[in-house]
C-alpha cells in the first residue's frame, strides 16, 4: 500500500514544486480541476489592477500604442507558441476557443472545396465528410454541424477512438479532434492520426483545450494543419480568458476565414471599405482585443515559462504521468468494493493530464446515478474534480473527472484526494440529497 | 462671442454635472474620445479587483454557480435592454462587435433565403442584395462582404445617406447601418429607414456602437430586427469589453445564427452530441463568458443607470446637443480662416454625440494633409479628439472627430478644447514633425 509519506517523499523531491508558489490557492483546498479552470496566479490582480487604474484610466486610447494593447493578440500568442511546437508569428490570441474553431473549420472545408472544383475531371468523390469523436466536447460538434449545414458536408462521428483510421477515406474533408478527450483523459496520437488523415487527403483540425500547457505538443512536427486552444484552464488565464489560434503556415495565406473583421485585414487602420485580410495569422484576428482578460492571460501563460528552467514542458509532463499514476494506484489499492471503474486510459502514451472515473454499468452506484453526488461529497469535504454528465443514448457514462496541473499539485494533494474519495465512498454520503441537487454545472 | 464663463454658467446649470464623480478623470484632461474608448469608472478597479481576488481565486469552478458567472450575458443584457428601448430578456452580452454582427446578419440572410425558397412560384428576383454606406465603419462592411461571399449575395454601398431609400428594392435582403455613422457622426432616422426596408421587404440590421448610452435608441418601436452594439464606448466598459446583440422577439427562435456553440444550446450542461438551439436570444450565445471584462462592462453600464434618476437617456441626450452645439458655435465664431468644414450635421435631429471637422479640399491644410497633425497637436496640449483616416478614391476627406459624452464631459472642456484648436491652427504647429508620424491609430 503507498503511504501519505511516500507522497510527501515525491513532493520533496519534485523540481516543479516551488512554482506552486507562483499561485494563489484557498488554504486547504485540494483543487483537481484545473482542466477546468486553472487557479489564480499570484502576479494577476496586480498586473489587471495596473492596466484598469494606469493604462485604461490614465493612458486612455493613447495605450493602443503606448501599452502596446494593439500588440497583445500576436505577443502573448508568440509565448504560447512553443508550448505547443510553433513558430513566432504563428499563432494568436483572439475570440473564443469556439469561435476559434469556426474560423478554422470554415478556412479547411473551404480549401477542401477548392481543391475538389480544381481537379481536371469532375470528381466521382468529393471531400464533404468531417470526422470527429462521438465524445469531443459538445462546442466542437454544434460548430462542426453548423458548418456542415452550411457547406452540405456532413458530421460521421466514431464511437471508439481505435476507429478512427478506418473512418477517413476519400470522401474526408477534414478529421478535427481535441487532442486530449474531455471526458476520458484520452491522448490522442497526434503525429499518427494526422499521417492517416493527410494520407486519405484529408485536413487535419486539433483542439488543444486540455493539452496546451498540460502535455508537450508538436503542432509542426506531428502534421496539424490548424488547431486551437483554451486560455482558462492550463494556461491559467481566468473565467472565460481568449482563446488562441495557429493554422499552418502552408496554408494560412490560402483562405479567407469568414469572420472578416477590422483586425483582420492588412491594413487595419487605413479604414478601407474593401475587405484585404492580412498575410500571414493576423487574417484570424477579428474585433478589438479585449485588453483586460488578455492582461490576465498573459500572467497566466507565464507561470507556464516559469517552468522552462525546471524542464519545460517535458518536466511538466513526467510530474502529470507520475500525478496521475499515483493517483490510479490510489484508487485501485483504496476504493474497492463500489463499481468505480477508470475510464481513463492506463497506458501512459494515451493518458492527458486527468483521471477518469465512472462507475461499472451494473453496479449499485451507476444505478442510483452517484457520480454526481460523489463529486458533490469530495467539494463539501474541499476536494475539487468535477461531474461530466452521460448519455444513455450515447451508451456514454457519467464521469468523475480529476485532473492535475503539474505548475500546482502536489503529490499529498493526490493523496488526499484519494483519501477522501474512499471515505465518501465508505460513509455512503453521496446518497444525501443535499449532494444530489443538480444546478448549473459547469 | 460666447465667453468661457457663459460655458461655465452652462455647467453650473447641469443636472448630470454630478456623475463626473463616477470616473477617474487625469487631471487637466480634456477627453473627447469616449466614442472610442469611455473613460474608467471609478467603481470598476475594486469590482474588477474582487472577481480576481475572491470569485476567481477563491470560488474557482464554483462561482459560474455562486457568483452567477454563467449568468451575466443576460443579467448585464437587461440592464442595457431598457438604454435601446426593448424588454428584458431580450439582449445578451458577448463577443465582439464584429462577431455578433456576423451572427445576425447571417440569421438575416437565412430568413430571406428562406422566404425565397418558401414563395409559390419560382421568384423572378430573389433577395440577394445587402445595402450599407459607403463610409459605414470598415469592419461592418467587412462582415457583410463576407456573408455576400458565403451567401452569393452582393453589397450595395451608397454614397450619400439621402439616398438610402432609393436603393431599396425587390432584391434587398438587409439594409444594414450603422445608427450614428463613424465618421459624420450623422445619426439615421432608424424609424423612417425601417419603414422603408420593410415596405421594400427587407430586414434591418442596426449597428449601435455610437448610439447605445449616447442617445435614446428604441430599437422596437422604431422596427428594428437585428442589432449589436459596443461595450467600450458610450456604455464605458473598458478597451475590448464584450458587445450585445439583440433579436427581435418576431425572428430570434426562427434561425440558427451559424457560431453555434456550447452556451447557445438548448441545454448546454447536458452535454449532448447534438445541437438545439436555445429558444430565444439565448442561442446567440456561443463560448465562455469572459468574466473579468464582463464585470468591467457591468461597472461601465451602471454608469449610465446613474442618469435614470437624472433625466435618464432623454436628458443624456438633451445634453450632448447642447455640448455639440457649443462645440459648432465656438469653432464658428473662433476658428476660421483656415478651411474647417463641419463634416457633422448641423440639424440636431441628424447629429449624434460628436462634432466632426475636415478640412476643405482647396484649403492649404488639406493640401498639407494637416488633420492628422492637427489631432496631434491637440493631444500634446492635452485634448484628446482623434484622426479618421479618408479615402480620395472614395472622395472622403480625413475627419477630425470630437465626442461628447455628457455622463462626463463639461461645457468647459468644449470651451477649452476650441480654444486650443484655435491656437493649434493659429500657429501652424501641427506642421512640426513631430506631430506628423503616424504610429498605429485606432
Amino acid at each position: 500500500m503507498t503511504t501519505r509519506d511516500h507522497a510527501l517523499a515525491l513532493d520533496a523531491d519534485d523540481a516543479l514544486a516551488p512554482l506552486r508558489q507562483l499561485f494563489q490557492i484557498p488554504d486547504g483546498l485540494v483543487y483537481l480541476d484545473g482542466n477546468s479552470l486553472g487557479v489564480l496566479p499570484r502576479a494577476t490582480a496586480a498586473r489587471v489592477a495596473q492596466v484598469v487604474a494606469q493604462e485604461w484610466g490614465q493612458g486612455l486610447i493613447g495605450s493602443w500604442n503606448d501599452a502596446g494593447w494593439m500588440a497583445l493578440p500576436q505577443r502573448i500568442g508568440d509565448k504560447i507558441a512553443p508550448l505547443v511546437g510553433v513558430g513566432p508569428g504563428e499563432l494568436v490570441v483572439a475570440d473564443s476557443t469556439s469561435v476559434n474553431l469556426f474560423k478554422v473549420l470554415s478556412a479547411a472545408l473551404a480549401l477542401q472545396r477548392e481543391a475538389d472544383a480544381a481537379r481536371p475531371a469532375a470528381p466521382t468523390v468529393v471531400r464533404n465528410v468531417v470526422v470527429s469523436e462521438r465524445s469531443n466536447f459538445p462546442t466542437d460538434l454544434y460548430i462542426a454541424q453548423s458548418l456542415c449545414r452550411q457547406h452540405g458536408c456532413s458530421l460521421q462521428l466514431v464511437d471508439r477512438p481505435e476507429d478512427i483510421p478506418a473512418a477517413l477515406g476519400p470522401a474526408t474533408a477534414v478529421l478535427m479532434l481535441t487532442q486530449v478527450n474531455y471526458r476520458t483523459g484520452r491522448l490522442h496520437d497526434m503525429a499518427r492520426l494526422s499521417a492517416a488523415a493527410h494520407a486519405a487527403g484529408a485536413l487535419t483540425v486539433w483542439d488543444l483545450a486540455h493539452s496546451a500547457g498540460a502535455l508537450p505538443v508538436a503542432l509542426a512536427a506531428d502534421g496539424a494543419d490548424f488547431a486551437v486552444g483554451c486560455g482558462y484552464k492550463y494556461l491559467n488565464g481566468g473565467p472565460g480568458a481568449p482563446a488562441f489560434c495557429w493554422v499552418h503556415p502552408q496554408h494560412v495565406s490560402r483562405a479567407w476565414q469568414p469572420l472578416a473583421g477590422l483586425l483582420g485585414h492588412a491594413a487595419p487602420f487605413a479604414f478601407t471599405p474593401g475587405y484585404q485580410p492580412a498575410p500571414g495569422i493576423h487574417r484570424y484576428l477579428c474585433g478589438t482585443p479585449p485588453v483586460l482578460a488578455m492582461a490576465a492571460l498573459d500572467c497566466g501563460v507565464d507561470t507556464l515559462l516559469a517552468a522552462q528552467p525546471l524542464g519545460g514542458m517535458a518536466g511538466i509532463r513526467a510530474k502529470s504521468l507520475a500525478l496521475t499514476r499515483l493517483f490510479i494506484d490510489l484508487v485501485g489499492q483504496r476504493c474497492g468494493g463500489h463499481g468505480l471503474q477508470f475510464a481513463s486510459p492506463d497506458a501512459d502514451a494515451e493518458r492527458g493530464s486527468q483521471v477518469s472515473l465512472a462507475f461499472a454499468p451494473d453496479s449499485a452506484a451507476a444505478q442510483h446515478s452517484a457520480a454526481f453526488g460523489v463529486v458533490q461529497a469530495l467539494v463539501a469535504r474541499r476536494v475539487v474534480g468535477d461531474f461530466r454528465a452521460g448519455d444513455a443514448q450515447d451508451g456514454l457514462p457519467d464521469i468523475l473527472r480529476f485532473g492535475v496541473t503539474p505548475l500546482y499539485t502536489r503529490f499529498a494533494d493526490v493523496w488526499d484526494a484519494v483519501e477522501q474519495l474512499r471515505q465518501v465512498l465508505a460513509s455512503g454520503e453521496w446518497r444525501e440529497a443535499r449532494f444530489n441537487q443538480r444546478g448549473v454545472v459547469t
